[in-house]
């Protein structure tokens, strides 16, 4: 179809070395969220997880979605948002990256990602999991349903947003948030970030 | 939190506008993937619409979520893949994105929104379905699990990667894809574009 085409069966991308196919495959969804996850214990160990899989589910009410893996290191957060049924999630800037980033290091269960990578948590009164003081937009959830994906094992988790913490100048006079003026960093495969540059709002399509 | 916060809770969510609610909750999440999704009903009628909710679901088997809301657009797309079974994701470049973003336009079921746009159905051999040639990476799926989602009634469809497109040029010798070469857009809200500029990539975090 292109000029120079890579083709890639489901065999090809089996047969690939574990990391590779691992590298390519997380590329391939295109652009995605960059989120910070955070959590408390029932015994008040905070918890905070880099996450890439965060989507929009619906507006009214205020759903949104994440994809949690079992048996890697967000387990912890899996299980302090089931037992306390709540959690924040946290978008990420430039000055913060590199802490978001080592939040996805190996860290024993009972160290705080807080601690070990240098973020500060700060609790609301709405919610018992606390928000990252760092970040410059804010959510509150609490857990709404939770779906087993057969396939691979893999938690489909849903969040009704109770709480929204926001500057108030990036919200357009229709609702928009600009976050690209709040510098919210996108992840592409499983390492590779990036700022935005703005193409424009585009019209409401309508035939014709 | 910040020097200047607006906060919102659920209820001030549940008394905007329609609109202006879902400008604002559609922001909320980060930056979105852009795809077109491309199916073909059972008596050959092409179908195309543009969607910012496909995710990465896992890379051994290589499988891809998206979310269908089933009472707007893409319903015509949801009603073909599960007759079919298959369906290709698209990536967007800027050249073709006016084209991508008319597809949300609702034209009647029986007019192809390939022809209505003006982008080009490329069928290969392995799937029903066809591909965007304009695009510069196209995935070929089959479905494999779907889910209705008790809270709003969207439908989560998961594929399985049978066939990936995609330039030679853009493979890292780590097998990390460089979406941003391909000038692959992101979607904040629901109509505003943008390109990326790379922060770099991040070395796999350890602990300390």
């Amino acid at each position: 179809m292109h000029h120079a085409t890579t083709r890639l069966s489901a065999s090809d991308l089996q047969q690939m070395p574990s990391r590779y196919r691992a590298m390519l495959v997380n590329s391939l969804s295109g652009f995605k969220s960059a989120n910070l996850l955070a959590t408390v214990s029932l015994s008040g160990c905070t918890n905070l997880a880099m996450i890439s899989s965060v989507f929009h589910l619906g507006a009214d009410p205020a759903l949104l979605g994440m994809i949690m893996r079992p048996h890697t290191v967000p387990r912890d957060s899996l299980e302090n948002l089931l037992a306390t049924g709540d959690y924040t999630l946290n978008h990420v800037h430039p000055g913060m990256l590199s802490a978001a980033h080592q939040t996805a290091a190996r860290y024993a269960a009972d160290v705080s990602e807080f601690d070990a990578v240098g973020l500060t948590a700060e609790f609301g009164s709405m919610l018992a999991a606390p928000y990252v003081r760092e970040s410059r937009l804010n959510i509150g959830l609490r857990l709404v349903e939770q779906h087993t994906l057969q396939v691979n094992g893999t938690v489909l988790v849903i969040g009704e947003v109770v709480e929204v913490l926001l500057p108030p100048s990036v919200i357009a006079d229709d609702g928009h948030v600009q976050i690209e003026r709040l510098q919210s960093v996108c992840v592409s495969g499983l390492d590779h970030y990036h700022l935005t540059e703005s193409l424009g709002r585009l019209p409401y399509a309508k035939p014709g």
